[in-house]
């Protein structure tokens, strides 16, 4: 079982900046854990602020991953880009939001990903993407 | 630790009609297995058609339970009083739901109660319920 | 040839009050004639105010009846659950309004149940019940 | 009791073409059997595709027969002019749809012409047409 | 004089939650206040977190009372059930809110019992329900 | 100086039915006392319930008249093509309505004509056409 | 037959600015030429910038004169004020603009004023005040 | 306790015109009664139809008054700048209207007050006066 | 290979009025020219200002030609019969606009047309109807 | 360079109340500092809580003065009647908000000023009517 | 004469994935066909699946080329970058969709290029590039 | 103190194309007589096209500069992803736009930066830069 996470603008920051919506915690500390938590499962990490080369990222898993946890950040809210290649792909997506986007700004409560992924998983946290490599693991 | 699982309109239909969009399984073989896997969670499981029933067992899960998982099924998109009850009590809620709204019709994508839930599940089956329970346990 | 009319809230005040919109019939009496002018025809009668109510009924129809003659009323406008109750079934629903809503205010309009209705009539008094079951008579 | 049939536009290749939706019947053949079914009223028929002489067809209505059977067809969305003819003549309009407009394209819901009709029938394919004169008949 | 409370979902708990919008206070003391200081008026009190219930205690109002005050909390915005019901009876309903539902979500700013209240107040804490005593007393 | 009077749909109508609204007298009566008052304008008449018969009135205008008046009925409200005619001659066209189209409902309220129109004349009944008549004289 | 012409903000600018749109003659000019050509009516005119003053001039005009001709201008968009006193004196108004609204921005296309007024005159540039004083003639 | 009543536009005319809405009181007779009523409270009134006016009545309140009881009118529905007045002030606003707003156009359902008022009474008649100073006695 | 033109209302004042738009070609020079350059392909040309007149075109094309090249002009935008009968035939049909209708009106970038046609070319001018014929070569 | 400033309704607060949106300084003691460090520029300054004589104040600038720094404060969302006077004159009128407008309730996103502004300034506190002068003096 | 072609995101992928919508062929495979075929045109190619990357694309083909065909697949919908870029280069884009976008999601039927496309082509599969040569040829 | 300008998508065309809306200057040049002007000031300056490039350059800027000046063109109106990056850095954002971008298309007013912008400069050309900087001086 190989799954790879890949995550949007602005994910880099995590634990950084703004640690009453996200936490305190960097993906990097929390990406230990879960690859230690998980020793059946292959995880890969990729992270960009470029709309473009999230779509290239999700081009490329088919074949060499079973799965995919999407994090698209603020690109959910717009990206036909993303939406496209997530339908293009054969895998199935699991797409996991750290904060709950639903109390948050209107903009935020659409998601042009949801309708193809296999799961979404909102507000949980960190933890969000630890239930999405349970859902793999099944 | 104590869940309780509280489903809307419909429920209890599941698993005996419309299975191309919601499975073959009823829920209370489902249940059977949860309870099985999870032995250290004790969960209790309540089924109603009418929205005000829905508002008292909300009620009524503070002080009983240490979390709620709901699927508010259709009165997810209109009810104003189970999103209110859903704020009122202490106890955090999971919402679960079990097709893929976003890829459904319109008023699907609107729930009033995701803006008050610890978090949001949707489109993994019935094995969102044990998603939510994984995040109770932890 | 067994028929089961379901009537939603305040239709329980037919021919009582506001006798300019609904006239001065109670469904009581009409029933009485209808069954009288149908006897090839087993017909039930239920009025509940409660919407979840009526979508129980909805659901035990099924296997008992062989069509079922709907008025959601009030719920017409708004209720997700009732639609997805006459989905559910298998058997034909025909939705019948007495007034013409279209000629009402706006939010009458919108009716949930007609997409998923066998046949809908609207604004022929309680003709329009016998209309319906002319209908499930060929 | 004399009752005019008046169909709008594409209605003529009723039977010929989009079977799915329309059924196999021609509108001619179904109409003998209307006639042969209810020989003690005089039905006409008329079928146009242009907007301005079904607005006649019906003016004329007027004086000539009891009541009109309208299916405008195309023009139910978006004909003031039709609408307007309905609620000029002094004898009732029933209008008909042959399929469930309320479950195809959005811009099917809205009728200009529901708002001034005395009954409408709405998805019970070529019968109800005999629906309508069933009511006319009573 | 004779005046019946009707209140609805979620106002079983006031004064036990959320005491930032709805103040400390139980109903059941502010009612008992409400009564001593009003001698002259007969009050009777319902409340019931289901929708159809509130109708039925609407609808039962007549005959009964000289006029109710409803409070339909979270159903004020969604029920065209319980603004029929208003209608329907001829006894004048006063509409109250305890919060000022102008100054919170925009879901909240919507009644569709408004339009058939002899008298809307809102905002005034459980004050409220004193002044429209006061206005049945003159 | 010659001016073409054009009238859209149902206009045909005027004094015989709907004098609520628009007035006991016919068109044709009308006329008769306009060109006798405006013995120094040659007026020219013409009416159709067929949209694209408008156009081509209108298109038939240039070369022929000094100016149109129009009032084009319903099809006021949903013409792109008389819209487009008025907009293709280089004679003026005045708009006239009858009856006040802002105070009835709200689909009148829009123009597709008035943005190219030479001046609009709204609501004075028949002396509307008189008014405009006025206008070319000077 | 007494008339006063009522109007609103910047039309004290007219035939000073903007000659584009609204052309190179005083209002002050071409009063003169008004009251010249129209020596059997008695012509009254007031114009201000401030909202409320315009209704109190609408308000004092009952009892003094036959009826009021007026341009409300930028405020004919927003104002329910001038509306309500429109709508609340018992002698007709007759609504003016000069230049053509509807071929302008889009907040031009409505006006509160239009629903009450006795006609509408649109877009005849200076001549539509005229047009205005031959209904009151007649 | 001294409280202002402050009314907006048009209400100078109450009890002179459209009686069917307002009632045949004027308010200076209304006041009258008020003020006899009320021999506890110091009560002024101001009433003026210039927006920018009523801002200032307000502004200058504060110091002089421990409340304001006030009737936008019109500008109800469409006042930035009053409802910044009502906010900047640290007296508490009562809002009360006359008229059921609820029950007449639209756009009179908006009060750009109504979240910044300590309270609101809407279609009580003038009663609705009493019933806010009884507000401000407790 | 059988082509059939259908051009719709105001196209017969193609090259002689709106050159800006259009251009100041006739549509008749332009066929020959193209007849002539496609001598492999029988074209015939109707044009119609009569919404209904067209829809007839487009039904009696089946049989009788292998495809349909069909500028609606202004019907395009409202004409929900049109666009029935595209779906309706079996043969395909290339929609085509001369000007770029996208850089117009607002209402003219909705075409009920273009989700049944076999292709779309927009604002190529006169050449796509040349690059329309391309297609049914091919 | 002579600069007029002319700030809307309840700026003349500023510094009284509110601070936390507008801070505490009042603009008379801001206007003094502004003079003093711009002493090469004639810097007049006008305050109104009415629409119409802000009206006023931005005509009679023409003539008077080189520029105009315009906070129209509520009235910047509503008025259409201070835009056309702003559009109306010659001279350029720089655009100013004391708060970030955009950060605030949606309906201050609007404003009908900003498309005639030859700038606009916007969240710069008072330093904002400096970097307007700035504008003005290069 | 110099064309260069230039897709957007997910093209990448034509040919070898959901065939269904855009055919079995690939780009690459296709270009070869449309080199042969146009020996007179030099084409270039370019894909990116990042927007301002296809920015880029078309600054630089100002000065390299004749002319742009342009299929920025996703971006079409949102990217008022890329619609900026096609306005601002001197040489004509002609836009290229080879699924009918029409008859896809509604958020697929805006293009933000559209307005400053010469010209464009959408639903004839990978034939519209040829079409659009074609265009370039002439 | 060192401040960082970053320039969005087209920027760098400045001063190349359509002069009518950004003047004849390149940013290149502007910005050498900006820094000339600002010896005080040490002003880096970056542009790209990449909207994900636009975001690591406001990220970065946090603790290599005191503030940020951001024009993000096109990206402005459309991007989640920059306005979340500048709401996270802590050093502050004046927003810049060199046109007026209130008097352009609908889609150009709305801007997802501006609410957590520390200011907003509009349509004083390129000198907006330089009152940005006036700021920062302060």
């Amino acid at each position: 079982m190989r799954v790879v996470i890949i995550n949007g603008p602005n994910l880099n920051l995590l634990g950084k900046r703004e640690e009453g919506i996200y936490g305190s915690e960097t993906f990097e500390d929390y990406l230990k854990k879960l690859i230690k938590d998980n020793p059946d499962i292959t995880i890969e990490y990729f992270q960009s602020n470029i709309e473009g080369e999230l779509i290239t990222l999700i081009q490329n898993a088919e074949g060499n991953f079973n799965g995919i946890i999407l994090n698209a950040a603020a690109y959910t809210h717009t990206s036909v880009g993303i939406s496209d290649a997530v339908r293009a792909v054969s895998i199935p997506t699991i797409e996991v939001h750290i904060s709950n986007t639903f109390s948050r700004e209107d903009f935020r409560h659409k998601s042009f990903i949801s309708p193809y992924a296999a799961g979404v998983i909102i507000g949980f946290g960190l933890k969000g993407y630890s239930l999405a490599l349970e859902y793999f693991r099944n």
